[in-house]
């Protein structure tokens, strides 16, 4: 069953907004985030909210050339991207490429939570970015 | 249990980005949308996709006067808000009011699906844009 990934992005130095935020969500899930961990090859921190059989991640640049930072430099922190879990990412990649959508990695990467991930461009996407994800068995 | 909602906002002359994500959706979840509906006091047409226990919502403004055309106008399309499910929808707005975040509806206000709708001001949620919705019974 396709999982829900939804991920925010906080900067490095908001300590006291990604508080805020953190705060939110346990207050609204009763429940602090279960899990922490820093992926070193994309330079982000996360943290993990149980929401249902979905889940919540708070992303968080740990350096200024992180893909999160330059994110926020562009956008503004806000939500990042929206993931879905596939059973065969390979596979889903090839059909989305055929149906005209656009990957920004051409094989999968590893990211978080011992997946392998990824990305659509969005402008196809409705500026949606969309991250396709696979549990690495 | 709270169920996370995904929103991602479309303008209403872009049909064929808005296919773009309605299609991408139901190639990803394997299912089309489930429903459509209009809001018109927030003059918004929404579709709904089921993602496990939590759902997809689109979100196209049906009027240049919409918070969703005036969203898109700011900040371009892309992942609007996020909403939490909540038991109590006014003892959630009171508890949340009492730790420092704004709402920026004094009062539940009806939304779409048939909910009780409150929006926390982004200014304390990392930019994060937050629905608390309460079913109406």
């Amino acid at each position: 069953m396709p999982v829900l990934e939804l991920s925010a992005a906080s900067p490095r130095d908001s300590t006291p907004r990604y508080v805020g935020v953190t705060k939110l969500f346990a207050l609204l899930l009763g429940a602090e985030h279960y899990k922490t961990e820093v992926v070193e090859s994309e330079k982000v921190s996360t943290s993990f909210f149980k929401v249902g059989d979905s889940k919540v991640e708070l992303l968080e640049a740990s350096d200024p050339q992180s893909p999160i930072a330059k994110f926020i430099e562009k956008r503004g922190e806000g939500i990042h991207h929206l993931a879905f879990e596939v059973a065969d990412i390979k596979a889903s990649m090839k059909k989305l490429k055929e149906e005209g959508f656009t990957l920004l990695n051409e094989e999968p990467k590893t990211g978080a939570d011992n997946k392998l991930v990824c990305f659509l461009h969005p402008k196809h996407t409705t500026g949606v970015l969309v991250e396709l994800c696979q549990d690495i068995k």
